[in-house]
């Protein structure tokens, strides 16, 4: 039911199948993240036709708004989305802490206020996981305490030894929801901030509680140096297990590429949406931004080498006009462009790795897209 | 290349084919308005599989917006919307005439404001003949002179007598553009306010201005009651010529079986779309307001008897989450339901007219749309 096993390898870059309930995954991947139900601006079929096969939604937002029971009686989170594929719910870790306003964490959960009606509202390690049990997921996440990149080590620690104390009781209980309807399985996250040594803590931690199906890597891409990313990415991954590996928030297309390049498998990220509905357009050759003027009067498409429905079908200067009149139909495309781009990178990537010819690929990738001169 | 033949009467009802450049289009029809070149939030796609042959764009904000040259370079219009089916561009009048701000009326044509960059502008019946011959629709229609629905005798006279004179400049302004490219046919508007008596002469006076590939009705639909609507299409339609007779404007599902009833054969409206962005939808039933609580565990699709993706895909109690959480996607949902549900009411009335039935299922219709009791 959850299973992983490696195909090719390029270096610590691998490809992969993961095995869901609701299908198989093959990784490297990029999850589109459908926040409060939808990938906005897009429907389940605008994602099938994107290719996406994995989709990301978030515990607290749907635990907020509608509630978890509502979309229990909509028939659980499948069935109320339209998405037949898998799925994987964030734990509300991230958000609670993300939040604006007032927040009390101790160590039995966090008190916050809802962003929809301002009530007060509580989150355990034992009510993220049944509130993810109740969406019904394929995949659920343990609950964490999030810090900021920039935290200081004693922040972390805190974090991390909270986080790990939270690790245990999801995994009790999530023993518990699973002991007769083995349809969902939880992946632990491991914290640490940009503290090496925490990190490779955590990690032992997280492995002497037992096997686990997945690892999920947090607490990076929050604002820290990309630098210390990459190299932390780096020095754990001979640690890590060979388990599917997810780096959770990440994102634009130069970091998924370095990550696969340090043996990251699975990622998710609003970018493509969010850049997308800005009029932010990912193209091999960089970002292209479809307000400029320069686009007014192009009849070429955004990206000549894409097969999305808004590459095959309208021009650049087109969909310039939509944004420039503030045409709903703007932001969908260009959501869907880059949602596709996203996907289609990572099915590259798992190409290079099948060639065994990562590096190369990754170097001239590069060169194309960040304009770095010859590889 | 401009054909129209009746097919099965139903007393005024009627069905026929109206032949164009790009395809023919079965009557009664409806036509989705895409204002700016977009169908608001629906995608050409969309619009096919809502069943759409005929859609119409505004000459007005597309020459203020990107401007007919930009929109000439890119293809014209067809090839910038991607739309391959017939499509028709209004005049401008209308829009001209709804604008807030200083306009100036003369017999050479209106000076207006820009609502873009408040620029000073000019359209005059030359010019906006050929702006549309410029965008490349295939039908185009004359640039005429609004008033209000409430506008006195004299008011309305005058915009009536200017609309004449406009409309013989229009018709030799076409004639030259056509001379050698017979792709685009131009339709008259009849104006007259809610005085029959002026509608009755600008009909002769159009009349005798020689044929016509069709005739539409304007100024009808701003602001009347609809009895006024009703009673001047039942007494203008025994002096209507065969050809095809396009209701400007219209409408909400009512008006568009009253209509048809009196020998109506096209109808435009923004209401399908602007109504789905407000939550509001069309159902056989009446109107249904989605963001209502009633709806919000209801696992049953807007409409059962439609066939449409949102209808097919998603329970009620989503598409209120939608709404809650202001998702785009809810306001591509219930647009696309809506124009599906104006398209199949279109169908429905042609197959009462094929079975010469149409009072019957008009009655039993309106039964169930209006709750009305007994037919």
């Amino acid at each position: 039911m959850f299973e992983f096993s490696i195909g090719a390898t390029s270096g610590p870059a691998r490809t992969g199948t993961l095995t869901l309930p609701h299908g198989a995954v093959e990784t490297p991947v990029f999850m589109p993240v459908g926040t409060q139900g939808s990938v906005r601006a897009l429907s389940p079929n605008d994602l099938r036709s994107a290719g996406a096969t994995l989709v990301l939604a978030n515990t607290y937002h749907l635990h907020v708004r509608p509630g978890e029971q509502v979309v229990e009686k909509l028939g659980a989170l499948h069935r109320f989305m339209a998405w037949d594929r898998p799925l994987l719910t964030d734990s509300g870790g991230f958000q609670v802490f993300s939040l604006e306003g007032s927040r009390r964490v101790d160590d039995g959960g966090v008190e916050f206020q809802s962003h929809v009606d301002g009530s007060r509202r509580r989150l355990t390690p034992e009510r993220a996981t049944e509130i993810q049990w109740t969406l019904g997921a394929d995949i659920a996440m343990a609950f964490d305490h999030v810090v900021p990149g920039g935290a200081d080590e004693a922040t972390a620690r805190d974090a991390l030894d909270r986080t790990m104390r939270w690790l245990e009781r999801c995994r009790t209980r999530h023993a518990e929801l699973t002991a007769s309807h083995d349809y969902q399985t939880l992946w632990p996250i491991l914290q640490g901030g940009a503290h090496l040594e925490l990190r490779t803590e955590g990690l032992r931690r997280i492995l002497d509680l037992g096997d686990w199906t997945g690892l999920a890597i947090g607490g990076l891409s929050v604002g820290e140096p990309k630098a210390v990313m990459y190299d932390t990415l780096e020095r754990l991954e001979p640690k890590l297990p060979a388990g599917p590996r997810y780096l959770m928030g990440v994102g634009f297309p130069e970091d998924l590429v370095a990550a696969v390049e340090r043996g990251v498998d699975l990622f998710d990220c609003v970018a493509p949406t969010r850049n997308g509905r800005n009029g932010s357009a990912f193209t091999p050759d960089g970002p292209v931004s479809i307000r400029n003027a320069e686009h007014r009067e192009d009849p070429r498409p955004l990206d000549p080498s894409c097969d999305c429905e808004t590459c095959t079908t309208f021009s650049r200067g087109y969909l310039r006009h939509l944004f420039m009149a503030e045409e709903l139909l703007g932001l969908r495309l260009l959501s869907l462009h880059n949602v596709r781009y996203l996907i289609r990178l990572a099915e590259a990537m798992r190409a290079a790795i099948r060639r065994n010819a990562f590096g190369p690929w990754a170097a001239e990738w590069r060169r194309r897209y960040l304009h770095t001169g010859s590889a």
